[in-house]
């Protein structure tokens, strides 16, 4: 395999592997390995029907401390029972022993099928050489690992210089349906080299999810998988980035711009989706308001099909921001798609803006506006068009 | 036209005409009348963009007494401003100008293309002539005059025995898109012959809405258009039904079975839809965390799809129901399809039971039971499958 061409923060190794859970021969079972036990923080599903993998994950990364990520794909060990955790215990164990670690060290992760059990054998064989293969160069092949329905890997780096030391970020993420906060059925996994103070980790990757992959929708589906988690090795040797500090805001920018940029990657590649459509609502009576606002628009199946007809059928985002629990006052209502008005007071303009309006939905990416003219809260979504495609992905995923 | 097989109440007429709103010259302009001023009640749109017709319609049924219901397709007269309103009063106005009514007897309701005025002329020139028309056996072409993207008119009727004296009821309405509660886009006129004593008829109707249109969804779009009307003429003569009577629970169960009735006939018809599904929870730990799983399942695109796909997928089940808000514990859920069985205990049965649940998923009509093992709380939704042909109806909609 070629070397990657991402940064790979300082401490880290990786590998990939077919280990036959996919019936179709491709990678997907993988390994992300600290040189030693780092900093950790952990988001998981908000579902209440956990897969095994999260449930014991979650439990172990309560202490602060990883070392290393098993991934696989093709099967989501969840609702399998007690005969579940106790695969996803043994397959953190496969590692624990091959690497010589603690077991608590070892965060496990799937995704793939619900209701199947893990097929054990897959890991009893392939683990052991898996721990064998870690190298520098791997991430993509990690990347490829964790995919499912996904359309293309997910993965986007970030180098920012903290005191004169070179700082690294490096994101991975899967998902591409069952996508929705808060939750969306994704896994990522961020490894950086910085130094940080005690209890920054967490809260960076708290506010960077919710910017980021709380802020995606592809159909609503919450799944039982999801899981974040950001390791941290220190090993870039900065000068500790503290709380309040310029560092820090430069790391959490950072951060976010890779976990941003995840989600809407996810939501690019959302199950047979054309295009990425940024939802703006501005001038909302409050945040709240507009961020349930964004969310209606996004999640109208009526409106993601109007985006795949690119159809600026504004009476239905009108219709999905009036039933949003949003305060409204139609009167007031402005709409746009990127720089062309389209709804001024709460009427639709000519058939030349329309015209110009029906261009803009002909591109692959753009946003939509809308403007409440009660306040001054603001948010955004970001979600996929609903196609044929989406249908027929879903209609035939287990068949 | 055939004389209607349907019981028309004593005291209603109707008419229909092809006014030419709509360009395919289809029936679009339809009245109903009664004799003389009657009891009415009324339930309308929570979307906080109402359509003109609806707010003027909504503020006229305070006084609790209807004469006409005027009704158009082919536009919804929503999101057109203060022209909107002034529009939705002349159409009033040219009925009341025409039957010699008080212009607050008469409701006036539109569906179809939001954000377009009305065409006047078409009311103006053809509703004295739909005036003219008004007989016993028109009530057909209400239905069919109400009609968008429906495929079939939806009517049902009742006839019930109140002390030896025949009692009639009367449902249409119309709805295929922009399904969910609360409410549906949806119209719905109920007229009965019944005499009821004070108040009993809004009590009846919201009960039996919320037993049935509030219990349906297509696209969890809510519209700006909903509207359910019931009327009734007291000319059965039958001996005042008062509250707590038998006779009252006989008109109420005949009632909620039109409504439900006209509700399942909007799912079956359900854009692109092929199936009509019941979502139905037992054993949840109470009615109100029964009714969000349902609501759950019946909304999942995921789940939708899988029905198109006639794949008995009960992960993507339990993952809604997992995320519904409602008291889960995996371990404790049961799943059937029809009366095979498919969960127990949070697990999947074997391989011989999901072959006799797919059997299940090719038939037009199911029900899915989810049992929760928490308590004594139940409740139903119904539901359409996803298809591709809901994209097709939606991407070109107004094109």
């Amino acid at each position: 395999m070629a070397e990657s061409v991402f940064a790979v923060p300082k401490g880290f190794k990786a590998a990939a592997y077919s280990s036959g859970i996919k019936k179709s021969g491709k990678l997907d079972l993988a390994l992300i390995c600290a040189d030693k036990p780092v900093e950790c923080a952990g988001v998981f599903t908000t579902n209440k029907v956990v897969a095994a993998p999260v449930r014991i994950t979650e439990s172990r990364m309560h202490q602060g401390l990883c070392q290393a990520i098993l991934v696989n794909s093709g099967n989501a060990n969840a609702c399998t029972g007690n005969q579940g955790l106790r695969d996803a215990r043994r397959c953190g164990d496969l590692v624990a022993e091959a690497l010589d670690l603690a077991p608590e060290l070892v965060a496990v992760s799937s995704t793939g099928v619900i209701g199947v059990p893990l097929p054990m054998h897959c890991f009893e064989e392939h683990v052991p050489s898996l721990c064998r293969m870690l190298s520098h160069d791997q991430f993509d092949g990690v990347a490829k690992a964790m995919m499912t329905t996904d359309a293309f890997p997910k993965m986007c780096c970030r180098t920012i210089n903290i005191d004169g030391q070179e700082v690294r970020l490096l994101g991975l993420a899967k998902g591409a349906g069952m996508i929705h906060p808060d939750m969306a059925t994704m896994l990522a996994f961020v490894v950086t080299d910085a130094v940080l103070a005690d209890g920054l980790l967490d809260a960076a990757l708290r506010q960077s999810v919710n910017a980021s992959f709380n802020r995606i929708t592809v159909d609503r589906d919450t799944s039982t998988n999801d899981m974040v988690l950001l390791l941290a090795s220190g090993d870039a040797e900065n000068q500790e980035i503290s709380e309040g500090s310029a560092a820090l805001g430069q790391f959490c920018a950072a951060l976010n711009e890779i976990m941003l940029e995840l989600a809407k990657m996810i939501v690019r590649d959302g199950e047979g989706s054309t295009k990425l459509v940024r939802i703006q609502i501005n001038e909302a009576a409050n945040d709240a308001d507009a961020l349930a606002a964004a969310r209606s628009v996004a999640t109208s199946q009526l409106v993601k099909t109007a985006f795949f007809g690119e159809d600026a059928n504004w009476g239905r985002i009108i219709a999905a921001v009036g039933y949003s629990g949003a305060d409204v006052d139609p009167d007031k209502v402005n709409i746009s798609f990127d720089d062309v008005a389209m709804v001024s007071n709460g009427l639709g303009l000519d058939s030349a803006q329309e015209a110009r309006a029906s261009e803009v939905l002909k591109k692959p990416e753009f946003t939509v506006t809308v403007e409440l003219g009660l306040g001054e809260g603001s948010a955004y979504y970001y979600t996929s068009d609903l196609t044929y495609d989406y249908i027929k992905i879903n209609a035939d995923y287990r068949t």
